[in-house]
């Protein structure tokens, strides 16, 4: 374990913020989530340089089958393409444990679902007869929830999920936005009308716990005296483009719950002076929030 | 509860098969799933006349986040569209309990993918250039998930899940299959290639265990002396059209089942017989089999 002052000094270069890691490339709208998760990799390396961190583009179905077996040996018995693999948009980034073993701390994917904000504000007719000034929404993002399912199995032994989904488009708008037409006039997208919202298809992978919050903590609750564990995704939904900065955040976070949660690279010692300079440097310190919980069950 | 000479005389009026059931239509491919589960409520309510179930085709988005705020207060308490619904495509039947709740008892869905054998046997070729044999696999089945969550999070306090999905097309082949050309010559379509196989996308619902198997009773395993339930997906897959009579006796099972497991619908001690009669009548009795099994966990 790193000595908690050099701790806090690299912290010290994370907490300027992610704009002295980024440079003017925060401010840029087409850096993919593959890409800001591989500087989360860097920088987690960086900050917990007592720890061994991988970067990984897939996971093979073969292991997630054995993670299954291993835990019941009725599961992960089906494979029907040897070379089946699982490729989320962000990849997947492990730690090694004290025991050796590699455990997943962050998961992303990134999806983009509605075009009306652009189409509007571009002055673009839709529709079969291109006489429509709203699309109506497909049903594709309904997908995302395969690749949440298979992290699910291949973290059905842990008491974290650390999964991403950032959600942008016109399709998961959680309040009523206005956009404005080429002539100026104004039109207002309501976030609650059932051809344009696409926000409930994605829901029963968190539970109907609320979006745009930190869901990387299990939640066991109980069933006839049995308890169930379940794995909520982190869904972050936005009208217009994710920065790489607001990502990063948001990833960073996620990152750091899971290693407080798997007993790594946080004492609880370091984590009051953390929260304060955090503050100071205008950092939401919700991770500590959350990792400061009691774990009791309900 | 029905007495045993009675319940014996409908269940051996079914035993007779679906063939008397359905007539000359059994062997016709084009009937839905949603007639299919319309006969077997049929059959619950005639053969089970103690017993009052319920058809619907839809569930409220907003009943499900009820389920899940009164396991949890956490949950359940996002909705954007105030009219969101799950319209699996054989809809939801259920049964009323000794206290007077509705509980689900079967939910099928049934999804079509790959024309390969279609268009070899009638020598239509595809591709952008029309010069291909084999169309590339999609994956919009993928969306499967979607509706399996929800119903996961439904039956969220139940020990059995009751959702069949019926796969057909040359997406989901367990073997290889010969098909002939116009010309009469043969094609073998592979069941283990990767632009063809789609098979491999839907075990992560049902944890990797054997596709064309009733998975209705749910599977706890042990995480660090926690018990985790997972709710698996009953998957039947074949290259061709489902009948009618084949999709009846696999969803006469699982409902069976969800009978059985509720402490609904059978004694014991009515098991055996039933279970000679049916073997005489050629019905499997696998979810007999099942419901015998003790209930240990591992």
């Amino acid at each position: 374990m790193k000595k908690q002052s050099e701790r806090l000094t690299t912290e010290k270069i994370r907490g300027q913020g992610p704009k002295e890691i980024f440079g003017e490339s925060a401010k840029m709208h087409d850096t993919s989530v593959n890409t800001v998760s591989k500087i989360i990799f860097e920088t987690l390396t960086t900050d917990f340089s007592n720890l061994k961190f991988r970067f990984r583009d897939s996971i093979d179905k073969k292991e997630i089958n054995e993670k299954l077996h291993s835990v019941d040996s009725r599961l992960g018995v089906t494979l029907f393409v040897e070379k089946s693999s699982i490729k989320p948009d962000g990849g997947v980034i492990e730690v090694e444990d004290k025991q050796g073993n590699w455990r997943i701390v962050l998961v992303c994917e990134a999806k983009h679902q509605g075009k009306d904000i652009e189409n509007i504000s571009k002055g673009i007719l839709v529709g079969k007869k291109g006489n429509q000034e709203l699309m109506l929404a497909g049903n594709a993002i309904e997908r995302s929830h395969k690749n949440i399912n298979e992290i699910r199995n291949i973290m059905i032994d842990e008491k974290h999920f650390p999964y991403v989904l950032f959600l942008q488009g016109s399709n998961f708008l959680t309040e009523p936005i206005k956009v404005n037409r080429p002539d100026g006039t104004e039109v207002v997208l309501q976030h609650n009308i059932g051809s344009l919202n696409r926000l409930d298809r994605l829901t029963a992978a968190n539970y109907g716990l609320p979006v745009n919050q930190n869901n990387c903590e299990n939640i066991f609750v109980s069933v006839d005296e049995q308890s169930v564990m379940l794995q909520a995704v982190s869904i972050y939904a936005k009208p217009t483009e994710w920065a790489a900065e607001e990502m990063f955040t948001i990833m960073w976070d996620v990152a750091c719950t899971s290693l407080k949660i798997l007993g790594l690279g946080f004492d609880s010692a370091e984590v009051a002076p953390l929260v304060l300079e955090m503050e100071n440097e205008g950092i939401s310190p919700n991770y500590i929030d959350i990792a400061g919980e009691d774990e009791t069950e309900n």
